[in-house]
């Protein structure tokens, strides 16, 4: 059914008029997220203010089938928050409360809608710790963090999103309010809700509170970034460090061309760049006890030093930190800004990472394409940039699809998958059957119908159109 | 339907004759976990030897509606490994290979048939650190802990089974066989079927094989035992550790009864225990740097110190830390083979544990019941063993069974659950409408059906018989 007049005064009535939108600079402004260049904006924006506006929402959008699609902070890579069938887009922005920060038990009770960075910077006043840190962590919201599982630098050593949320308050399809398990670190207590809904990308329910487990805060770290002569030795430099008994905070690989381009297109980062190097990683060892990283610091400087590397940086204060952080985390946006492109969310087991580069440029240079590599090395998670460049509308059309399943073909025989921490949303769903069979995707599909019967929330997404 | 002779001859056709038992010590043998005191013998206890077989016979079973219970180390504690419905009960103690020590990768993948410290053991051979150590990880089976999300001492800084499963092999109960995910540390590809198994008892599919994350071992322990004169002073002080930044690698209550029947029904078992002394907190902190452990361990003691404690005993060798690990994993039987039992797996947050174990006691001195107290206090986790003792038959049928109520009620208002580690299972099924309301049990009921369209494999667990 479409969106009519008697729909919107439906919505106002249950949001306030202020808080309806159907003018069409922000129906385009919420039809986007980062996902390449997609607009799909739905038919109407709300922005309700309470978990109980949302059952009244999703409950009048079963009665006439209308689709309904969550919206976080718009940072999403994989098209997870478009709304691919119009509807109603459904903005989680004024869920921007932290209700509980509980020093006594380490834990946070918040709204979906707080910025990722304003939750981590909040609970760090408390000297608590939330580790998990998305490279646009200063304007995802911690909601779209539950619904893609996210990851970031930090998850080699501390996890990812999925090894924080303790329980969720969700709005089921059909209107319903629950909660997903208990305020617990343990929980065996029936089949686990709370993991069903974490990284199931806004196609199950809504989540409208979250609490996470939070760790007590590290007071000291050393950061050093290693460059190495062949891209493929840095990728072996990854497992060789934890084969040696050391578990960094981070180890992010980058390959020589997503730095240049950092460097290029973000003003203000800046890094030695001789012009025989093809790689670099850059490695975290953090604690409370200064020493200790020195001497794990060294530890690593043995291990790096049996490939073919330059000399090694450190950095000795919080400015170079700082600037070094920065600079990695603007590399997407920088590979981003400067073509046409397509992102995968490659990840394999780490000692794979030589064998999966090697593959991608193998693979590139078999359709034509040019690709920049970087990611969370540590966790085997390799984000494949393809850039357009000058390369013919034709090709890119006809020849790079078939590049980007050969290249997921070679992650899953690695014994990989698709995503990493990206999730499949829209743009890589119908790549689903090259990591699944049938049954599998029949049981997921199934999952899906449990939950949302009339399939209205967040249609068309993670599951391949012709299942 | 019955298994019949015409069933016992199909299942010697899958599995061999000398796979398939009828007689009756064998039933019996294979009838009983370690819950109380029932025992339900299966009709007829198979010992399949391959993934192939056991999809065979989840489709003979499918075919005549006969129930499949898988059945591991039968250690369980809250009977999910009885054959409450008779019909075939499915040994996996033939599925005892490790098949992969991955040293690259540091993931190991395994038969769910090895016990788990033949696990732990195999893998620090090669320098590696399986965490999970249940009590029973002597003879409880790594697939029965997957079933059980089982947790231990060192789940307080390392995590519960969940946390390190990346892959698991699994036989539908329609006898599909899939791989629920991928051997990756970060994966956002579709619902996450792993976590959707770990922790469902057997009822969703027989695991096959796992792939588990492993670490770096370390080298480094301090154990210290904390007398307090006040048990609810032990209790908070448990989160008073956390509090002051340290995340120690075990913190385990021991009440003083639990310590007097383990030195009492142990042999070899001692440690000073003067008579005022109400409990003990055992306290470990792990790391390969021996001068940090003991600055953590100085810290611990000035945050117990600032409590009602008697003198501390810092375990100096490795044969007395040993003793008091012995001990500790000692006080389940030791509690348990004294009289008949009830034991209860409450969780809740940590700084809720003085109100959880005084709450406790209140309702054994209202409903005429005595309790012994130990359990994962870093965790939350306190097992409550309901000792029958001089109690009347009729009184523990009858008052007893109020009692577990207003404790489980009490440990949902403190934001906790029925079941840290232990599972649902049989014993406690009927209590998940204290902890769910029927939408999330109609969702979990949704999602049994969808897996097992028959209710055949390990039918009537974990769902109340009345939804």
């Amino acid at each position: 059914m479409e969106i009519n007049q008697n729909i919107i005064v439906a919505l106002a009535a249950i949001v306030g008029e202020n808080n309806v939108f159907t003018d069409e600079a922000t129906r385009i402004d919420y039809g986007h997220d980062e996902t390449e260049d997609y607009n799909f904006p739905p038919h109407v924006v709300v922005k309700p203010g309470t978990t109980e506006e949302i059952s009244e929402i999703m409950k009048l959008a079963n009665k006439h089938k209308l689709p309904v699609v969550p919206i976080g902070g718009r940072t999403g890579l994989s098209g997870g928050a478009l709304s691919i069938s119009g509807g109603i887009g459904l903005s989680m922005e004024r869920f921007a409360k932290i209700l509980d920060i509980d020093t006594q038990n380490l834990q946070v009770t918040t709204e979906p809608g707080v910025i990722t960075q304003v939750l981590k910077e909040a609970v760090a006043e408390h000297g608590l710790f939330y580790p998990v840190d998305p490279s646009s962590m200063g304007s995802c919201f911690i909601g779209g963090n539950i619904a893609e599982n996210s990851g970031g630098a930090r998850a080699v050593k501390y996890g990812v999103t999925k090894d924080y949320v303790l329980n969720l308050e969700v709005v089921l399809p059909t209107g319903e309010i629950i909660w997903t398990g208990a305020n617990t670190l343990k929980n065996s207590t029936g089949y686990n809700l709370t993991q069903l809904m974490v990284g199931s990308e806004g196609t199950l329910g809504v989540v409208t509170k979250i609490v996470l487990k939070l760790l007590p805060q590290n007071s000291h770290n050393v950061l050093m970034l290693v460059p190495f002569y062949k891209a493929e030795q840095a990728c072996e430099a990854v497992s060789a460090v934890f084969r040696a008994g050391i578990v960094p905070s981070a180890l992010e690989f980058m390959e020589r061309d997503a730095l240049e381009w950092t460097m290029r297109f973000v003003e203000g980062v800046s890094v030695p760049l001789k012009d025989n190097i093809q790689a670099h990683l850059l490695i975290e060892v953090d604690g409370n006890y200064p020493d200790v990283l020195f001497q794990e610091a060294e530890k690593i400087m043995s291990v790096v030093e049996a490939f073919e590397i330059d000399e090694v940086l450190f950095a000795d204060t919080d400015d170079q930190k700082n600037a070094l952080w920065k600079m990695r985390r603007a590399v997407g946006e920088a590979v981003k800004s400067n073509s046409i492109y397509k992102e995968e969310d490659t990840v394999v087991p780490r000692y794979e990472l030589p064998t999966l580069l090697k593959g991608v440029k193998d693979i590139g240079n078999k359709y034509g394409f040019q690709s920049v590599c970087y990611g969370h090395a540590g966790d085997g998670n390799l984000h494949i940039n393809i850039v357009k460049g000058e390369m013919s509308d034709e090709n890119w059309e006809t020849e790079v699809p078939k590049g980007i399943v050969e290249i997921f073909e070679l992650t899953v025989r690695l014994k990989g998958t698709l995503s990493g921490e990206h999730g499949i949303g829209y743009v890589q769903k119908n790549f689903m059957p090259l990591a699944f069979d049938v049954t599998q995707l029949n049981l997921m599909k199934g999952i899906k119908q449990l939950f949302d019967p009339n399939n209205i929330l967040n249609p068309g997404k993670i599951l391949p159109d012709n299942l």
